[in-house]
């Protein structure tokens, strides 16, 4: 029996980083509409001013705002009026010394104002005549041509990923297409010889196929394509077939670990024979997750550019391969193809009991948030290794580091959600 | 000039619960690889016991606890050994008196045995005989057969929004279908003179269509299929046109409002025009948030069933329009299409610095988070009504309630994420 080390997350995110730093990653430009969740494959920068004029923020007068110095409820100042121009017009010329004219909110200032007395504080007395009942400051109610966003301004980082809202900036600068990061193609295999289609109605030491259909779904959710979903039995020689058949046609493999004797070992002897470097990480310190394999092939037949592979071996309790997933492999996918060194926003909430770590390695705890008063309660829940319902009842995870020996009911912890 | 009282948002909540109340919307079913982020349609109960038979936890010897008893480092309690049973095969007959066998994590364990001692507690002599080094309770290291889920146990609720996370669950129970809520098909219709395409060069005075490109992905998100996007130019009658297309192919219109004099008013005759009850909430009091016009129709030309479709105005400033959008319209959708009560989970920060409410209006306030040790930093967003920029650095709102004069420094405060 061989004693391999495990490494503990920090380790092998290291390794990872050690394998795939550098590595270019298609991008392709999409239209606007279809980027939401995709990920920015440049800086942009804004090649505009906005507004772009002069506008108006509030429904009044423009004015000079000098000339309205003094102006007070008792003591108004008067001006002349001047025809105003439709919404989206242009004001051609300047406006006079002495007059004020009606813009809209949204509407251009004129040239010669600056500054628009909200209409409130205004008193039409005529066609011709406006008294103003209070003094503004330059640029009040108006937001200059270049306030908001201004020409060459950096406004997204390479690697955002593009939010609803992100999509409403980038209209509003005309971006029409955006330049993002294609998305990656992950294949799926399911191995073990209990796991059965999720179609089939399982005999008894049989198991439905959970691994395949949460991992798809996550890869999915983390911006990448689905390749191929792969269903096989336990066996090295059946396993090296699919892995070599969906090499060719993935950018990321994900066996999802049968529970067989020896199938780790088998499992890493295949992993090896696909290709250097092979595996470089041979289990996580990790409660639960021990069972990780991390595998990187080289493909050498491509003389044009080094391409490389990873082949991450998960567990196969579900909660286990979820969390594994979260912990390790959806920030993997994120830096090396995506270049995103985003945080994902985590919830802070009150741990609601005393919990015990696993000796010398990070515990990994399935818990429920509950709104309390000011923060969140955090519950563990508790269940067997390999228990489903985990995933129904839960939230998120919390992680208890290793040098831990365990943590405090009242303690403050970050939850991951799922 | 007609003086509307205008709504608080709890209001305009209770309006629109009392006319939607009771609206019944189509469900359908879909595969199960295909319904994340869809909303359950139905309760979902387990149709069966997971594992659905007694599933060994650990690498061990499956023997009976009592059998165990007095075993310790010292004093191995000896078993005879019996052939063991493949992965995912079923152990016919009972494991007999004085007998362990070998199951792998994930088997099967036989009737008879009630507990499986973890192999490190073990120590082989020969291919017949095992020494057990441990005492082990009822249970120990076995799953029972419904001791993850048990048949008819409520797994979900109606309106649940399907996670990655569940479709792992829904696979476990053999869920290979999901009877989930039809999409809403939700037209846009921006209005606006200043306003042009995005595509287009804005000339002074315009501006570039923010908000329907804002609220098409808003909308998406939220679950929703986009229907048509209009862009008009601000005129009572060209307005009418399109709302009366749009609401032949929609289950929801919003209009995302001109900013021209007299806006406001026209949209509500045009609202009004368009069918009974028409508008129902005149403004909102909420800043930035007022020029919202919330209109109801009920399609009385169809007598099979009482359609109605909610009509919402929503202010032109894209900072306002999409703040409504989350705290009003959202909900709204989710609560009357999907049927979905559950809270998105908020963020919980301290606020960095003082904040002034909006006098008697609830006040919404885009703010960035920052990490700090325990918790969130939350730093309020200064920019004048109307900034995009606003959009590009915050992570989400949070709300002063109407009756607070504002917030302190340090007070903590929820994050409703973008």
């Amino acid at each position: 029996m061989r004693l391999l080390k495990v490494d503990t997350i920090i380790e092998a995110e290291n390794k990872l980083k050690k394998h795939f730093e550098g590595l270019e990653w298609r991008t392709l430009e999409i239209p606007l509409h279809q980027s939401v969740g995709r990920y920015i494959a440049e800086d942009i920068y804004s090649r505009e001013n906005l507004p772009g004029f002069n506008r108006s923020v509030v429904d009044g007068y423009a004015v000079r705002s000098r000339e309205t110095l003094g102006a007070g409820e008792a003591s108004p100042v008067f001006f002349d009026l001047t025809d105003s121009v439709e919404m989206g017009e242009i004001w051609q010329g300047e406006l006079e010394e002495g007059y004020a004219t009606y813009v809209a909110t949204g509407g251009m200032v004129p040239k010669g104002a600056d500054s628009v007395v909200m209409i409130e504080h205004t008193e039409k007395l005529d066609d011709h005549i406006i008294a103003i009942h209070r003094s503004v400051a330059n640029l009040e109610g108006v937001m200059s041509y270049d306030e908001d966003i201004s020409q060459d301004q950096l406004l997204y980082k390479k690697g955002h990923r593009i939010r609803p809202v992100d999509i409403g900036v980038l209209a509003a600068i005309g971006a029409s297409v955006v330049l993002v990061f294609d998305q990656p193609l992950v294949s799926i295999i399911s191995t073990g010889d209990e796991i059965v289609s999720i179609i089939e109605e399982p005999i008894p030491g049989k198991v439905r196929d959970v691994n395949s259909f949460a991992l798809a779904a996550l890869v999915q959710e983390t911006g990448c394509l689905l390749g191929g979903v792969y269903l096989i039995e336990d066996k090295a020689k059946k396993l090296e077939e699919t892995l070599k058949e969906a090499l060719t046609r993935s950018d990321l493999l994900l066996v999802s670990g049968g529970s067989s004797q020896g199938h780790k070992d088998f499992t890493e002897e295949v992993i090896n024979a696909l290709g250097k470097p092979g595996v470089i990480t041979h289990g996580l310190a990790l409660k639960p997750g021990k069972p990780t394999i991390l595998g990187v092939i080289e493909d050498t037949h491509c003389s044009c550019s080094a391409r490389k592979t990873l082949v991450a071996g998960l567990p196969g309790h579900p909660v286990a391969a979820i969390g594994v997933y979260h912990l390790l492999i959806e920030p993997f996918i994120r830096k090396t193809f995506f270049k995103c060194h985003e945080e994902p926003v985590q919830v802070k909430g009150v741990l609601m009991e005393n919990l015990a770590a696993g000796e010398g390695r990070e515990t990994l705890i399935t818990v429920r948030l509950e709104k309390a008063k000011k923060v969140y309660s955090v519950y563990p829940i508790h269940g067997k290794s390999g228990a489903v319902s985990q995933l129904l009842s839960g939230d998120g995870y919390m992680l208890i580091p290793a040098g831990q020996e365990g943590l405090l009911e009242g303690s403050v912890v970050d939850v991951i959600l799922f």
